[in-house]
């Protein structure tokens, strides 16, 4: 049986990671948000397949959702000296990746091609796939107006109120080859703990994803990326908050009901299955913080008794 | 009094750093080759110009023609993990000049313009121009068929055997805004101790200089960049010798009589004196082996003393 997922970046690499230690990698497809990619300087950065690159390759920061373990940033403050708006921290190593994509990219390679070769590079046995090979940048709409995703999310440290998205030219993007068919051929398809707003909605805005997962026959399986009222890591409890939702994994789950059987809730919520279950969504209660490389196992261990 | 210098790269930038201690930096403008100029996985590299910034920076590195002192390759060596082809051995730290470069020149601003931000980020007074904005290609003729410059130089080690030079598309180019200017206001124009046949012939390729300097009032003084029938660093000897050429400086001084006033020659080579007065250049006989500081800045007091 092959899985397929769906990703943003730090709490759906955690997961993975854990994943892949009791499932085959090879029979994992990982669809991952690109809403968040930008440019500087002309380099192409892609933030949640590297998260998950690097994750997978074993090369993350261990602490930060970002880069490289242990890099160094001697690039970055010479381009300070150069007078560059350096607000987007990237190390030495992590360059590379931007410099190699975004050469295969002028060279006319798609997205999900140098993906590839990046995957194979770093000995990443699952396949990681884009989106789309359309650029759909999320515009996030503020009190202070309309500003793109790193914009808010890195230079503006989310202080801006949320009042709506955008995912610019997701209208008029293709899936990435290879999307559907692993949509398809999946046994399972998992929504990993990500930010609802500004990581799943960005791949379910592209034409044909979210009507493949509500025609689906594959068991469809969301892990909170909420914990007793707050998000693990970054803004979704806050953009709950700021857009009158109720700040609780009900809420998240209600987002995806339409397509969606089973909700895997943290142990700390227990108390809102009755919520969950009354959307016409089974339930599984479990430990989802992934503090430890253990619990990581654990989750993706009881995500893999539900299907 | 304001000076002009035709330069390539490590001799150039050797003398100029002389010259800059004993002459104001304000008043000397430097016409650097760009025949060197090359792209490598999307970024534009500019070898000559970058040594002539590291140099007068006090950036460059004291033994190797190329790059930051103290320079890590972190982003290369993971390039290289990506597959990339490596061979131009680039520092993190040079890298955030070619990201910079490119980044602006994707912008449309033009070289020359990328140029003087860099020196003013750099803090160099001397103007350091691009002979000219236009890519013009230096293809080395080799027994081997017609190499770019830097897969003869770099990449095969000068081991191909020259048998000529295209600066192409010189014919077309337009020398860069401010370097005639530049040669016109000089009170004196400096040929730099550079390769003559990849360093300075290129900038004399550029359709309008050689003439502005055979038209030219102001004294043309050329310094050797061969002592004893070889060159201190670099192909020059080697080129002249498979050109068919004499090796030896009256070789060089012969390339540039049309326009040429005075000729330093080194001190090991006075006995070529007449073969050089004979074709009418005044000559000065000069230590010209910069191998310490002090000797930069007498030599540069030399050149000083024939204006």
């Amino acid at each position: 049986m092959r899985i397929a997922a769906l990703a943003g970046g730090v709490g759906a690499a955690k997961f993975l990671s854990g994943l892949v230690e009791v499932f085959p990698a090879e029979d994992l497809t990982v669809v991952v948000n690109t809403g968040d990619d930008f440019q500087w300087l002309g380099l192409y950065i892609c933030p949640d397949l590297d998260t998950l690159t690097y994750t997978l390759a074993g090369l993350a920061h261990p602490e930060r959702g970002w880069g490289v373990r242990g890099d160094t940033f001697h690039t970055l403050a010479r381009l300070q000296e150069l007078g560059c708006d350096t607000w987007f921290l990237l190390g030495d190593r992590d360059l590379a990746t931007h410099i190699y994509r975004t050469a295969a990219l002028l060279r006319g390679q798609s997205l999900n091609d140098v993906t590839h070769r990046i995957c194979l590079a770093n000995k990443i046995r699952a396949t990681l796939l884009p989106m789309t090979n359309s650029p759909v940048p999320t515009q996030v709409h503020t009190d202070e107006g309309i500003l793109p995703f790193q914009e808010y999310f890195v230079r503006r440290k989310c202080e801006p109120r949320v009042a709506g998205f955008t995912y610019s030219g997701a209208e008029r993007s293709h899936a990435a080859p290879g999307v559907f068919e692993a949509l398809r051929e999946a046994g399972a398809i998992l929504i990993c703990p990500s930010n609802p707003f500004i990581s799943i909605a960005p791949i379910l805005a592209v034409p044909g994803i979210r009507e493949t997962l509500r025609n689906s026959t594959a068991k469809v399986i969301a892990i909170t990326p909420i914990i007793a009222g707050k998000s693990v890591k970054g803004p979704a409890a806050t953009m709950l908050e700021q857009l009158g939702h109720e700040v609780s994994a009900v809420s998240v789950a209600r987002m995806y009901q339409e397509f969606l059987d089973v909700f895997v809730l943290d142990r700390r919520d227990a108390d809102l299955e009755p919520q969950i279950a009354y959307l016409d969504i089974e339930v599984k209660v479990a430990e989802t913080l992934m503090d430890t490389h253990e619990r990581k196992v654990d989750l993706a261990r009881e995500v893999l008794a539900l299907i």
